[in-house]
């Protein structure tokens, strides 16, 4: 792996760990055991480093985001689908805990936490307008947006809840528990898609 | 308004605008116009402040979950009640979008927060299990825990996310769109209290 890649993987870690205000590019050099002006040489400092773990998530987000709205999904598609939702939101988990302090963080930041956000809302736009596709809900344009926001808000909430009730759990238990979070909220629709949802 | 009384508003609405690290003690005093030696003379510092408002919202947050507790609610009680506990909880707003700098802030700040979330919780238990006593809502004891984490996820996301993507509306509009989101997601039951929910 090269210096580039172990620099975003650490600092991943340490933002994830430990939020993105407490963490400085002195100390994810020091735990990477490099001198801080090798760190530089290919960071600029931590806001270029929060951006390129900003497009990280972007990417892999949009790839999903396209999938979604290219094949016409079966019922059985949606579970691998929230699980990989999931696993880049649980992945990336520090941009979802630390909001004021990338709200407040100096430019790019701050508009590239809004796409981001934006693009978690079209996704469960996408999921919900799917599952009507493939059997109607039977809810209005209106209620259809809002079940999408609160299965967002939900996904986010789980995010960050479960660290700061100290949930111990694993990765996978973790995403189980976001997940059958959102089955609750589906199941009374007596969906498809739902039906098909593990746990 | 005594300078006590002074000092905790104007910091509640600085943290609502700013969140808390971007705010400093110095800063308060400013804003207030009194000497820092005046402010430190009611608070040691940022995290007594801190703590006096978490208490604040805790003694709220503890009369609504006494009254729901306390009494059988009729079917119209739950509106007025949900637009209370969201009140409480956008007034004191900055303690839901700042997790991370209130989960590392010094003693006795963490504590505190998780007491608060776990107050948050025993709310939206006793919310659903309410509503099954008024009218059973057909789920497992497991599947209305599942769903009380998910309406007070959803509060969370609401209180924080409104204020992410810049949604202009003022405080009573804000509040009828994160109750909004609970309705679409009680909806499905059919429940008397859900059809009490304006909206």
């Amino acid at each position: 792996m090269g210096t580039r890649e172990r620099i975003l993987d650490t600092s991943l870690a340490l933002f994830n760990q430990r939020g993105t205000a407490g963490i400085s590019s002195l100390e994810i050099a020091t735990e990477l055991g490099i001198s801080p002006g090798n760190l530089y040489y290919h960071f600029r400092g931590k806001e270029e480093i929060l951006a390129a773990l900003m497009a990280e998530c972007e990417l892999a987000l949009g790839r999903l985001i396209h999938r979604i709205r290219a094949d016409e999904l079966a019922a059985e598609d949606y579970d691998p689908l929230l699980h990989s939702v999931f696993r880049v939101c649980h992945h990336f988990r520090f941009l979802f805990r630390d909001q004021e302090a990338l709200r407040f963080a100096k430019a790019p930041i701050p508009r590239r936490w809004h796409r981001l956000m934006a693009q978690l809302k079209a996704f469960a736009q996408a999921l919900v307008a799917g599952m009507d596709a493939l059997q109607p809900l039977g809810l209005s344009a209106a209620r259809r947006d809002a079940l999408a926001e609160a299965l967002m808000l939900t996904t986010l909430g789980s995010l960050s809840f479960d660290a700061i009730l100290d949930h111990q759990e694993d990765e996978a238990a973790r995403i189980r528990l976001g997940i059958d979070r959102l089955a609750v909220l589906l199941a009374p629709y007596a969906h498809p898609a739902v039906a098909k949802l593990e746990g």
